[in-house]
Order: C-alpha cells, then structure tokens, then sequence
C-alpha cells in the first residue's frame, strides 16, 4: 500500500492496511487521482509514512515479494499468537505466499506441515523449505492421523476448497486463517468450530510498522522469497506462466535494467 | 455435562466442555452405561465435580437454564473479550439463548443490539432486556445504517442464515460468535473477513469453573432466565410448543411437586 487517511481509529493504531481508504500500490487511484503502478513503475515517489527501509543484508530482489507475500503470512502469525516456540502450525498451499509462511513460522520455532494437494511438493516442502512434515489434503489416512494436532493453519489458497477437513485438523482453539481470498463462499460447517471452540479469521497484510518489524526479522534471519528476476519484456510470458502457477515462486521486474523510459 | 476425562489437555485447564469425553446431562451414556436423563430424572447421582452451587439469593427455577443458556453466552463473551465496558455487541436471535445474552452482556457494561427477523421483538428487546438498540436484519436500510459497528456479535440462531450481512456489522478485528448450531454449512465469504481481519468462531457451554463464575455473576447482578414453569404432565404439550417457538423464553419442569415415581 501507498496511501491511507491518517486519521481512523485503523490508522491510530497502526494498522493503516485497515484503512476504508487505504490505497493499494497497484491498480488504485492515488489522491491526485492517478493510477498506481506499483512494480511496473520506473519510478515513483512516496509518501516516507508508506517507504519500509530494507537492512543492508537483504538482497532487494528477493526481499520485494516481502512487502506483499512476506507481511500476508507474518502478520496473522504473530496477531493469532501463533508464533510460540514448540507450537504446530500448518501451511495450507505451497505458494508464493505458502513457501514465506513456512520459512517465517520456522524462524518463528514453530513446528510446520505443509499441506497440498500436490504429493509432488514434499521434497521441496521437506527438503528445501525444512518443513517439519507434509500432508496430502486427498489423503484420507494422513488426514485422519493429522486430527486435532495443529495450533493453527495459514490457508493461502484462493480456490474454493473444504474447510471441514482443515477445521478438523486443529486442536481446540485452534485458529484457521485465511489469506488467500476464493472468489466464491466456501462451506462453513458451524458445528465442528463449536466443539473446539475454534475460529476462522483473515488477514490481509500488515500495517507499516509491522511491515518493518517484519523486514527486520527477515534480514536477521536470512529470510528472503524465492524467485525468478526478469526483465521486463519477458512480462507477457511470465503471465501466461503465473496462469500455470509455473514460478518458484514470485517473478520480480528487473525495472532498472531493463525499462526503456518512453520518454 | 455431567462427567470428563480429568486427564486431557482441557480438563487439566478447566475446559472440561471441551474434553473428547465429556459426557452431557441429557441423553448421553454415563461411565456405567445407562443413560443421562438431565432434568426429566427425579433424583441423580453426581459427580461432585459437576455440581454449582446456586447462591442462596437465585431461584433454582430461573437459575436452572443458566446451567445451559447462561453458559454458553457468559463464556464466549469473556473467551473473545467482548466483555469490556463501552464496547458493542450484537445479540442474533432472541429466545433461550439470546435473551440471557443480552441480559449478561447489559450486567458487563456492553451496549447490545438485538438483531432478529422479527421486528415484532423489538418491544420485548427494548422495553423487557433493555438493550440499546435493535436492528430488524431483513431491513437493508437498517442494516446498512449499522455497518461497521459492532465489536463483536453472539449468534444464537441455529437455522440457516446469511453470515454476510453480520459480517459487514462487525468494526475491523470483530468477532462473530456462533452458538447455535446450524445442521448444514453456512456459506462463508472469505474475502470480508481479509478486510477487516475479522473472524467467525464458534463457543459450547464452558468448563466447571467458568460456570460457577457465570453463576455467581448472576446472582450478583439478578440475572435469571424467563421461564414457564410446568408439571412433568404438561411435557408433551410444552414439546408442541418449543417447535412453534411458543414459549418466553424457557420451560422449567417442576418435578419435585409433579413427578410420581414408578417405584
């Protein structure tokens, strides 16, 4: 985000993201009315309440998709209160935003299963993201021995997908929290959120002062996305291949390097 | 409920409720295998444990259905700290459980806000509980007019209903409650509960402790259940009723006057 209107009670307490009149670095109207760019931009200028200094040990390029993916998944983390050493969270979707949750909720201490649809993720899971475990959501069996063993889930997925077998999943007071927003309401079975207590939250971003803490804790422990730099005339095919979710696991712009100003 | 595990996590925290064991009052198998008959049993043999103590200056017959209706809207208000003098909260539905929530959450400080479809309540909410305000949730101009207001809402009604528009009448960071429990999913639209970090949770009674604390509470403040109460003969009738919602807001059975043992 750019922008927001200093004055609400979101704003008051930090949490401009909140902000009914938050404006979005991409695709919004800024106050004078024009379009925001966001990573398209060759430049741009900013209000300094809305610039996150980035440490000197963080590589730029991987640390961009931070300023979305990285404060999406280490923002509920910390407001749900699932970020106690020893906890057991799960990781629904391994994703741009699901691949930064594990490696937040690991620096975190946290135990962490990734769960997917995909069994072909476990070594990346595993392997290269040291997850702790990894569950195949259509695998009944491991679902069944997953049963009321999680603290919480981040769900990043933003197909339409069944709540229940997640719910299921958590413990008592266990917290379910969506980052990832279906187009269409999904199912929400009341009576297993009763029996435990548990909750269905969302979350979305951070506010500017968690961005920064956020950040700060990433470069203290070496946490940057995974990505793909290229430059920008390579844009159209890295759309097309988004569409496939053929990326690990964020593109970023080569602006610099690569932009001819048109004028 | 009447018996627990007294070994799990939740019984070690007085959350007997939420213990996998836990055995209800009312039609649930006893440790010995017969069959909890509640309130329609002439005499009973408890589990100390399990056992309130009803301050002298409460009426056991409109204290009775504070063991259920009571509890379960005394605890979720205090689980998710919508408890606080000066905040708002809303009330969906008023019968058994509704009405006691008003009545609890007035005795906290809270502003209440009775929401229902039936504007021929309105008297009754106003006037009898003294909440603040009521909102007809069929009314859109109404509805509209309240977006954004409510810290938090306890949700008593077990048919199927729209989540939407409770949804939109909680602030940012709001908490809907639910305590009925509907038989089929709710549709849930994920992207409004991203907005406003807003979550859906679900609350069943509460453990002996927290009881026992709603219970005195209670009597501190004279809060009891409205209630018919009948003789064990009217039951078949006061069954016909309970269907068409005949009754304000409890039947309480005086078997001690009424019931003539078998034996």
């Amino acid at each position: 985000m750019v922008g927001s209107c200093h004055s609400c009670d979101s704003c008051a307490n930090n949490l401009e993201n909140y902000c009914p009149k938050m404006i979005l670095t991409y695709g919004s109207k800024y106050l004078d009315g024009t379009t925001t760019y966001g990573g398209y931009s060759d430049i741009m200028v900013a209000d300094e309440h809305f610039i996150v200094r980035v440490p000197d040990s963080l590589p730029l390029d991987g640390a961009a998709p931070l300023l979305c993916a990285g404060i999406t998944t280490y923002s509920p983390l910390r407001y749900f209160g699932l970020d106690k050493p020893g906890m057991h969270v799960g990781v629904v979707g391994l994703g741009g935003l699901g691949h930064v949750a594990v490696k937040f909720a690991k620096a975190m201490g946290v135990k962490v299963t990734v769960i997917s649809t995909s069994p072909n993720k476990k070594e990346e899971a595993i392997e290269h993201l040291h997850a702790d475990s990894f569950l195949v959501s259509r695998d009944q069996d491991q679902m069944q021995a997953a049963l009321g063993s999680m603290d919480g889930i981040i769900d990043t997925v933003s197909a339409i997908h069944p709540l229940l077998p997640l719910i299921g999943l958590l413990k008592s007071h266990g917290k379910l929290v969506m980052v990832g927003a279906p187009e269409k309401p999904l199912e929400l079975p009341v009576f297993p959120l009763l029996m435990g207590r548990k909750i269905v939250g969302g979350s979305c971003i951070g506010g500017m002062k968690e961005t920064q803490e956020m950040i700060d804790f990433a470069a203290k422990h070496n946490i940057t996305a995974d990505i793909e730099v290229i430059p920008i005339d390579y844009l159209n095919t890295a759309m097309e291949r988004l569409v496939k979710a053929d990326v690990r696991y964020r593109f970023v712009i080569d602006i610099g390097n690569t932009l001819k100003s048109s004028s």
